[in-house]
């Protein structure tokens, strides 16, 4: 079994001295979020995560989830923790004061969630889900429906649900059929859901379903989709449980990873029909269900972070305890000594730092964004989180996938054998850049939605801000990254340039090269936090502040991103520039 | 379940168009390798291994092996199919004649292993292992073992096993334990070896392991290993099955994938030791192994053309089922219309050619190494098979994670639910890179053994080949695949004086830089060898030979592995410019 402790020094490091924690703590609401308060909770959290949930994390893959007639069982060495994680309040950092959340800003609650989902990916998909549909009912409910279910929710008395997926739509949410037919004051729906996480359990008294399903004389496709909450127990008018709702778990994936969360297949309505209430108002449901993503995929792409982390630590641990073959002035040395070796640790290690940055990044946007009382201001930080929702989802979970492979191969024979654990993280891992939008679809929205629809001002703004980095780099010493971030910036730029000329006459352009604009972008913008953040360690370095051990490895993982990672660039632009032919030339008969 | 279909075209193409079947059957003893044999062969290879081992899998994966008592229980999907393969003398091919092996080449018999390996790859290691006791024994077995052991290993009606690791003892042999007593005419093993692959199984009559141990007065560390063949059951006088010898399976793994490979830990002696016969010469064990290890590295490299081609087949054949969305002029498009998944199957379909090209070629040289009279000609191809060796290994394994990975991207949400079968591709893939020498084993092989200690010689006489390719295929007007790899060749030769020029004052810097090195130098010859294909396919087209559509898919694949693939190269050769000093600076504690 493996251990693993919050990164504490980093996580506090990046929140306090790179990200601006000082600045955000003046936004109205956000006061106690005190460099003393946001360590106290990272510690506590730490403590928590590390002791109660984390060893749990091999058992609960093991023991998986099963279903019992339409009743899930979940993994026994589950039993109990969500009940901790909820009296203890990790669910409720971020939530409205109003509906007894406590407020506290999302760059100090990524750090907490950034250890729930180290300590057990599978579990910690339950409160992340809840927390999306908070959003999403906060953004989009009325009054009475947010008096009703805010508090139970906030709280994690109550866990809630996104249903998007039905067999025949899973990208393209036009195709969804689900019917939702009026009676009263609700609606009946009917209908199957597949892929819903923690679609059912028994955890908490009730479950809240956000659902998206069609009215009667709904338009076709994306415009014809309206949201609808429904609860698992109808809650009489005192608010106490009422009867089941018509909708049931009628089947479980068996999966590659994650096996402790329940993938569920709901069937809706089998009787008389769930009943449904309508959140705002009919056919607006694609958009609320993005407010209610887009928070997603800012999670899942931390995910990435997480597992990665993970992965680092016992990756770290066995390479610090397997001997194997000697190095100099070494006769028996453990593998941490072969460079090779050192080689997939700083790797692992640089691309989860890197990650983590761009991620928390944009957290600490958000809370600009939701906090600043000047609307120009809120604007703009809302224009990068938007911005930054496709590289943290996409290349935080390719970078997840990558490392956590590292971490089987430092393990050698032992990373594919089950018993470490290293492999249950790379299976975890798969599922990344594949749910809440495949990165195919995260590109794409880059390409399309977030650089081309605004005519690149966002993107503009972005590199506004990157560039000085340079200077500033190189000021501090940091050469390599200098050049590194020089070269990457310059890089974003010629892609773009060339995307926007090759779309004008070629339809397929931008699909073949999104992707690898995605991970040029997110290559670039993670090593300028990465560059940052050494600058910061050389500021500290300088005044004599901080851990020096802490300070210069951050400076070291700075210069191996720059001089191990960053040249990945130079292929994605060659793969951008060399445009879609050879692409798409392939008539699809002859593949 | 997913269906396999031997990409016969591909395979006649490469082994009779590219690389030189026709000189091949020229040399002493391969007289009957015809262009018509080959493909009678190939085509009747493709119906065994598609129709009867391939619908095995995925049931093979979900039944898995278990073990009762000591007995090895395999999956019961694949009773019989043992015997068939045997019987059909699929495993016999290149098989010694005067064994009653079919003295075939090498170049033909890679294709029929690709297909068994695609079709099933937890079974096809079984006859694998199989051959690579054949050829150690062939090469250093007396006569007496010789024919009492290799008729029926040749046929298939005996199999075989490499026992080489123990528990403190991976990559490093010189930390073998097991020992070995001499006793009259034998010797008394005793000892326990892990990962044992099919170390046991009921298949076959009697199961024939050779086994590295110590002499009681052998030196320490690699130069104390001695070789020993250990019969599961010891062979009377007359050639019957005599008394169960003293090894038996004490331990089955629970691993990430090839779950119906049963690997075993085998116990040596644990009641009066087990009886073994040495091979050779006391403490010449290592040289000997290397033999088998070398043979089943080609092996393994060439298990991950066949992961990948199973995936690739398995992602195209799901493209064009699964619709989703629309694309221009088509309202309801199945996948394989959009840019992004077309970029992934081509990558899949790209990476997978390379491979099978840079694997057929190191078997072609093999045969040339094998056969030619003149010694110095055959010197020479053993130099570049052994040079060729941690390409195949290293390369066409990382790829084979790769191709698998994108074959579950493709799949979306379904790629991760066991159901398809796509999960299962990427996790048996994973222990590619890990088994028969890691991939860090194989770039320090390819550093150390195979380019520093010739002083470049082998590495040299390999560039003089590819060098003119650039020509021709400019020639040829494969401007792309021409610039891609003048590149790439001069990237390779700077890469390595970058290398040299470091190693003198820096003991890390191979290791930091040969992973890359081994990437650059794979994704180069790989491509090399793209680019002969196509030149081969222009030149057809020129002169209305073949199959226009294979041709001119070709020459796109090609010019997709120039485009998309190879830019990858500028990358690696930075890396390696780099140094090592990022690499190896952060300080063991500071991890």
């Amino acid at each position: 079994m493996t251990v693993y402790k919050a990164p504490v020094d980093e996580m506090s490091f990046l929140i306090n001295q790179v990200l601006g924690m000082d600045k955000i703590a003046q936004l109205p609401g956000y006061e106690e979020a005190t460099p003393d308060m946001v360590d106290a909770i990272l510690s506590e959290a730490a403590r928590f995560f590390g002791e109660v949930v984390a060893p749990t994390n091999q058992a609960a893959d093991q023991q998986g989830s099963h279903l019992d007639g339409t009743t899930v069982i979940t993994a026994p060495v589950l039993d109990g923790i969500y009940q901790q994680l909820t009296e203890s309040g990790w669910t409720s950092l971020t939530g409205d004061v109003e509906y007894g959340g406590q407020g506290l800003p999302m760059l100090l609650s990524v750090a907490v969630d950034e250890m729930s989902q180290s300590a057990n990916m599978s579990f910690g998909l339950c409160p992340m889900l809840t927390k999306g549909v908070v959003t999403a009912l906060d953004m989009y409910g009325s009054d009475e429906q947010k008096a009703l279910y805010l508090p139970k929710l906030v709280s994690g008395e109550w866990a809630g649900t996104m249903n998007l997926t039905e067999p025949q739509a899973g990208s393209d949410l036009a195709a969804v059929r689900t019917k939702a037919v009026p009676e009263g004051d609700h609606y009946r729906l009917s209908g199957q859901k597949i892929f819903i996480t923690w679609g059912d359990h028994e955890y908490t008294d009730n479950i809240i379903h956000l659902v998206l399903a069609r009215t009667p004389d709904a338009p076709e496709g994306v415009k014809g989709i309206s949201l609808f909450v429904v609860p698992k127990f109808l809650i009489n008018e005192d608010g106490s449980r009422g009867e089941r709702n018509d909708v049931y778990c009628v089947g479980l994936e068996h999966k590659m990873g994650i096996h402790a969360s329940p993938t569920c297949s709901l069937s809706f309505g089998d009787n008389d029909g769930a009943v449904g209430y309508l959140v705002g108002e009919e056919n607006q449901g694609l958009v609320y269900m993005f407010a209610m993503m887009n928070e997603a995929r800012l999670a899942v792409g931390l995910q990435g972070v997480s597992i990665s982390e993970r992965a680092y630590q016992q990756a770290v641990a066995y390479a610090k305890d397997r001997v194997q073959g000697s190095a100099p002035g070494v006769s028996k040395a453990t593998i941490i000594h072969h460079p090779d070796v050192r080689r997939m640790l700083m790797q692992m290690r640089a691309l989860t730092e890197g990650a983590r940055a761009l991620a928390y990044s944009a957290l600490a946007h958000e809370d600009h964004a939701f906090k600043e009382t000047d609307e120009a201001e809120s604007a703009y930080h809302q224009r990068r989180v938007d911005l930054l929702t496709p590289l943290v989802k996409g290349w935080c979970t390719e970078i997840g996938m990558e490392v956590t492979s590292l971490g089987v191969q430092v393990h050698g024979g032992m990373g594919f054998v089950e018993e470490t654990g290293a492999a249950q993280h790379m299976r975890d891992a798969r599922i990344l850049p594949i749910y809440e939008g495949t990165n195919g679809i995260q590109s794409m929205d880059l390409v399309g939605r977030k650089i081309a629809r605004d005519k690149g001002v966002a993107a503009g703004e972005l590199m506004k801000v990157l560039l000085p980095v340079v200077a500033e780099a190189r000021t501090a010493g940091l050469v390599e990254m200098a050049d590194a971030l020089e070269y990457s910036l310059a890089a974003c730029q010629q892609a773009v340039e060339s995307l926007f000329a090759q779309a004008t006459g070629d339809w397929a352009a931008p699909g073949s090269a999104a992707y690898n604009l995605m991970m040029l972008m997110g290559t670039t913008v993670a090593g300028a936090l990465m560059a940052k953040s050494a600058i910061v360690a050389v500021s500290l370095n300088a005044s004599g502040e901080g851990n020096g051990v802490f300070n210069n490895s951050k400076i070291t993982t700075t210069r191996f991103f720059a001089e191990q990672i960053m040249p990945r660039n130079q292929a994605y632009l060659a793969t951008i520039k060399a445009g879609s032919a050879s692409v798409m030339a392939l008539d699809i008969e002859a593949f």
